[in-house]
Parts: structure tokens; sequence; C-alpha cells
């Protein structure tokens, strides 16, 4: 079908998450099939963690989950919009938004953090 | 520098590009270190067109540019974010984002066409 979505030499396509409410791009992230079903069946974020080599629910250590209200695929198929409603913050380190630094000769820190990200990960490397 | 940006396997990034008055997301696209040096020089984004295998300016056939207001880059230093002053529209296909079809049990076309790609483009396939 011309209209499926083309996923990568690695089975993946990468994924822009923005909040329903504030239109905040959240976090990119990557998903390979079983994810992208699973969000659709479950209405809840999942991923496939590049890093860690496995399927990964958003929240499932944090609690921070993304609730998804629509999902989008773009003109080349090849890359997914979701619009969730993020509960607390997207970002691992605390902050509301992955993309807390703005270019100003050199990355500026401006966005403010919403949790602790010791108090809720602890000290796992899981930060998830 | 811990702060640079994480170059992928071939020299790119992922950007994801948001409209700055409406916060729509308008497209995804990738750049390598020289689009992303001269995007902040010339303040009108450049990308890296894998398919084509060279520097893009967007906007250089259709005159759709898109004039650089804020640039960021997440807590992994491997996506970066850039908010933009969209000419017209940002999709080669007409539409005003590339992300014009929302799934709704199969993908539904909901965005509206905002010019006739063919008047822009005419029959070349060098639709940037």
């Amino acid at each position: 079908m011309e209209e499926q979505i083309k996923w990568d030499e690695k089975g993946l396509v990468p994924v822009v998450v923005q909040d329903s409410t504030t239109k905040d791009v959240l976090m990119v992230a990557y998903m390979n099939e079983e994810a992208f079903d699973l969000t659709l069946k479950t209405g809840k974020a999942h991923y496939y963690s590049r890093s860690r080599r496995k399927l990964w629910l958003k929240g499932e250590t944090s609690g921070h989950t993304q609730e998804v209200k629509s999902v989008y695929v773009d003109c080349d198929n090849d890359t997914i919009l979701i619009m969730v409603n993020q509960k607390m913050a997207a970002c691992h380190t605390g902050f509301w938004s992955c993309f807390y630094r703005v270019w100003d000769k050199g990355w500026k820190v401006f966005g403010k953090k919403v949790f602790d990200e010791k108090e809720v990960y602890g000290d796992t490397e899981d930060l998830q």
C-alpha cells in the first residue's frame, strides 16, 4: 500500500512528540512496527530504545506516561508525529521538554526543571 | 565539549522544524555540520538531502524559505529543533505541513493544500 510506513534499514522511524495542549515539541524517539502497533492499541506511547535495544513504554519507570491523542505521518511516510497528553514532564533530566537548550553563541539552558530526576529514577541508568 | 552535537555515523542529525507562529510541526529533515553552520550564519534553514546527497537551501526552487527564529538541541545532543517563519508552505506536495495525514483506521488526509505543486515545481523531480 502506498501509504504504509517506510521503516528504515533498522526497522525504525523517528517520532516527533508534541504536547497536545501547549504544542511544545517534547522529544524525538524511535518506533519499530511493534511499538507503533502497541501505541495505537493501548493509547500510550511506546518506543524502541536504540541504546537498550528493546521496546519501551514511555514512563514505565518514572510514571511520566504519554496519552496519545492523535498520530500523523509525513509526506514521505518515513516520519511519525504524535500529539500526546504528557504526564509531569517528558525529559529524563527533569525538564518538561528534551529541547531545554537554545543556541545563543553556544547552547544555553532556558527550560525549567519540573522534577528531580534523582528522586524519580534513583541511581539507575535506566532513565525512562 | 559535552554540549557538542552528536552527528550520527553518516554525519547527520534529524531536525524538527516548527512554525514559530502556529507552533505546527512542519517537517523533519536532516542537517550535516555544514548545513547547521550555514543555517546559523544566514538565518535561513539549510539541510542535507539524503536522497540527492547534497546540501540544500530550503526553498531554493520553490521560494518557500524558512527564516530561522531559534535553534534548540535535545538532552542527548543528537536532535535539533528549529523555530522558523515559514513562507507559503513547508511541504513539496502543496500542504502547509508535511504531516497532513492523521491515523483513523488508516491514514486520512486532513490538511488543506496551500499551493499547486505542479505550478511551483513544474515537472521536475527536484521538489525542494
